[in-house]
């Protein structure tokens, strides 16, 4: 076990509600029909030109307040993103921790791993307050808006804008990650991608490669093997678990994952239909959901569980504490 | 201590090799006035469209043949660049291990910290290595040749293109990191910058905002601050360090550095003459150019010291095993 406390956490949604009537009208498709397809039914978007930094800085108050951390006892920032920052450098978890007024207390950078992000955190995370460095804040924010174009309607229709954090520091006794898998396939074709404007020398918008349908098997696949993986590894069985969070892209994949993985629909926190495809958020906003709306006890398992562009998957069972 | 083993190391400069000649000429300065000023003589630039992720697939190789490990044996491949990737989503890391044809064996993500991204990736992959997570490669690529522009010659005249790689594994008795000192000083006014186009909606290119003479105040305060931290956390003195590897943005700051910090030359890798400005290169390179063409010997100490744009800053001392 790597011995490590979710002291607090925080859920945002920037910008304004949009829905996919909205949306399903803007590009000639049946409201009703796109609402069932995709299972959301609201995203939210941020007006062109929103630092992430800002929304970070306010994500990240909120789960110091809620974690009763001050700023200045960080030791560690962590910003997760899979759209790009504020900045090609520096790191807009300086320009965070600058924000919060913080100079010397801690360090600060930027990790991106799409939408399996916040699990690559969580893993730095735990290891550092493990190894003695915490309390650790990890900050996540995804402006999806800023790839989309309604000339592609496949994203478009889906992907929204959101935040989330978490603030991790010292175990109690059998408190932590019971198991950690985290792989990689870069080996499967291309899912999903947003390109470099530094690398093709043009402004990029996010990309749906892969069928629905691919992306589908793909998703169901990873998050079948990971979860597999990390029980195993930590010698729990599936029904032991009482809160499952995987990552949620849309309503229809959120139900074949479940259907697929023979998931208790009961240990779930859906919330694709009001907030949409977050990308790296999806998980850590559950997560928020989770802690702020449901009874979770001393000793239950969370089970979180992402698969992203890449192909990147991975499991993370966390017991929690007293 | 972190127990961690330093197994292999490799440094690569791709593309062609530009010297400050061509380049004072094509802006009009005279050359020698320039080399004499920036401390550089050549660097290297890749073609545009050259992806990071085929110099870094190389870099690692060799890497991993100094480590004598096998690509199938790596748990985390952690990528660090400060100038972009290969895409925003997925990571270039994925694309990495995707090429070494890794299929579920090992993790993969992304890490950003101006010029500070090597130390933040070795304290990362020390403390996974540290609560059971290795091999770890860090593989490092800096395409600054992606963000010059001959209108705006102070970048355009020092930064060069690189790579360098480290794979770090299990350590031998009394040998990793004896001390870190990671931080970062938002609060400071910008001094280098590299836009982000998702933002902006333009294409962006590298600027150093802050003057030369505050670039160097700020460089020289950092690294001596952490120098401080770092050795007093070990309970070492400077004078019982072996090996200095400080940030070498360019020579006449490099100059500064030595000079403002006391450090002692002949324990220096002096290389910014013939590689330039390489961002978040310049230590791994001078670490791998340390263990192949020094006498580095078991129970020695190499301080690593660095500075970049956030401002983030840090100093990692690592003691040599047998």
């Amino acid at each position: 076990m790597i011995p490590v406390r979710i002291l607090g956490t925080a859920g945002l949604l920037p910008g304004r509600a949009v829905t996919t009537e909205e949306l399903a009208r803007k590009v000639g498709r049946d409201p009703a029909k796109v609402e069932e397809r995709t299972g959301i039914r609201t995203r939210y978007w941020v007006e062109p030109g929103t630092r992430m930094t800002d929304v970070g800085v306010e994500v990240l108050r909120r789960a110091l307040d809620a974690a009763k951390v001050a700023a200045t006892d960080l030791r560690r920032i962590l910003f997760v993103t899979a759209t790009g920052g504020d900045a090609t450098a520096p790191a807009t978890a300086s320009m965070i921790a600058g924000a919060l007024g913080l100079t010397g207390s801690c360090d600060a950078f930027d990790i991106n791993n799409a939408c399996m992000g916040f699990l690559s955190a969580f893993d730095v995370a735990a290891r550092s307050v493990a190894t003695g460095l915490g309390p650790v804040a990890i900050v996540v924010v995804e402006f999806t808006s800023r790839g989309l174009d309604p000339s592609n309607p496949r994203p478009y229709l889906v992907l929204g804008d959101g935040a989330a954090a978490a603030v991790l520091g010292t175990a109690r006794p059998g408190e932590g990650v019971l198991g950690v898998s985290l792989a990689n396939n870069g080996t499967l074709p291309p899912d999903t991608g947003f390109g470099q404007s530094l690398l093709t020398g043009k402004l990029e918008k996010i990309h749906f490669h892969a069928s629905r349908q691919d992306i589908f098997q793909i998703a169901v696949d990873a998050l079948g093997s990971s979860t597999q993986a990390v029980l195993k590894q930590a010698g729990v069985k599936l029904q032991d678990v009482q809160w499952l969070l995987p990552h949620q892209p849309n309503g229809a994949l959120l139900d074949a994952v479940v259907d697929g993985l023979g998931l208790d629909r009961a240990k779930l926190v859906p919330m694709v239909r009001d907030v949409g495809s977050v990308g790296c958020v999806a998980i850590p906003y559950s997560l928020d959901l989770l802690l702020r709306t449901r009874d979770v006890r001393p000793g239950e398992l969370i089970l979180m569980i992402g698969v992203g562009a890449g192909v990147s998957q991975g499991a993370l069972l966390y017991q929690v504490g007293g």
